[in-house]
């Protein structure tokens, strides 16, 4: 019974985000939904993104999730050519559902890329598929090592995985080969990104993965 | 439709909490619930605390939860009196279903205190009492100072609030003055323990709490 009730929601989810992903398509907006636990550094990392693919004509919206206050919102407001804040109200993912009312109030002419930033959570966002082309899976140096051995299910589906704040790796004694040994038995197809939204390191990379997935 | 079934959940799992607090009450064993998200140092703070208690004759045993892996449990395996690992396969906090099973396996004579590791997760653990005395939310310095607010269903209905990794205050530029803006709107009776689980600092407030709030 309560199998067929998680059954039910969650093909109602697949069957929107597959309508949101067509609507996209159509539009020519290639679409990342970016999943972590909070803190790792979501907003930062678009604070960085958008005005760096900007610069190279290409124009981003943000969806943004949040349980409360706008202020992930706030910070991207002046960044991005469109932001679009969910209030989940206690919710613990984003759905396909909401994202589908994100999108009919964004003008998706002349948008490249749309970010959808997720609540911050390494759990449950990980099973509901938004209507995305990629999912990137982040996680940042301060939550330890052990983490996505702990947290599989969040990186099992991402297309990239992201490693921030790796100017403090020597400062917190991060064992890298702890991660990578974690990933060859949960994900070895995702290339990862080992950054620093806070010194620019390794966002280069970030970038020129971005620019040569999207196809138009 | 829905929200009776969230409702009926939650109404069982309330009554399971109250016979566990009962079980618990009945053998003199205080218990702690502590939630974060992934990474905030919920099983460091315990590799720290069951000793101290350890060292003054008070036993305690500890109940993690995890998605997936033994680590947390492997970690604290020679600290703590017992040990019980409960892997939720996925979901997203613990139950007091969860947690009456963990209680059978458990000898609570001569135990002084029972600490529950949550789900590392901000968000879904919040609704779920588990048979707690006390419950404890906790957040770290490089999670940012706009946490609280972000996550305000966590830090509603806490009784202590931890802030960790004090020792990185200052290389991360963190706002304290920010958080505590935040909890004066959403709690202001639940005192908050400043410390570092890797220096040590401040962790004697932290226990004096424990020792002053067990009653029996």
């Amino acid at each position: 019974m309560k199998i067929n009730v998680v059954k039910n929601v969650l093909e109602a989810n697949d069957a929107l985000a597959a309508e949101n992903r067509e609507k996209l398509d159509a539009a020519g907006v290639w679409c990342v939904n970016i999943t972590s636990a909070p803190g790792s550094g979501k907003t930062s990392l678009l604070e960085k993104t958008i005005p760096a693919l900007a610069a190279k004509g290409l124009a981003s919206a943000v969806i943004v999730g949040d349980l409360q206050t706008t202020r992930d919102a706030e910070r991207l407001g002046n960044l991005a050519a469109q932001v679009t804040q969910i209030n989940t109200e206690g919710g613990c993912h984003l759905t396909a559902s909401q994202v589908a009312a994100a999108l009919a109030g964004l003008d998706l002419k002349g948008l490249e890329y749309l970010f959808i930033e997720n609540v911050g959570n390494m759990v449950c966002p990980a099973g509901f598929d938004l209507g995305e082309h990629a999912r990137v899976a982040m996680l940042s140096t301060p939550e330890g090592d052990d983490k996505a051995a702990k947290y599989n299910t969040l990186f099992l589906p991402a297309d990239a995985i992201v490693l921030n704040k790796i100017e403090l790796i020597e400062a917190l004694g991060y064992d890298k080969s702890r991660l990578y040994d974690d990933l060859k038995k949960i994900n070895t197809a995702a290339p990862v990104f080992e950054l620093s939204c806070r010194t620019g390191e390794g966002l280069e990379t970030w970038l020129a993965w971005l620019g040569a997935k999207r196809t138009r």
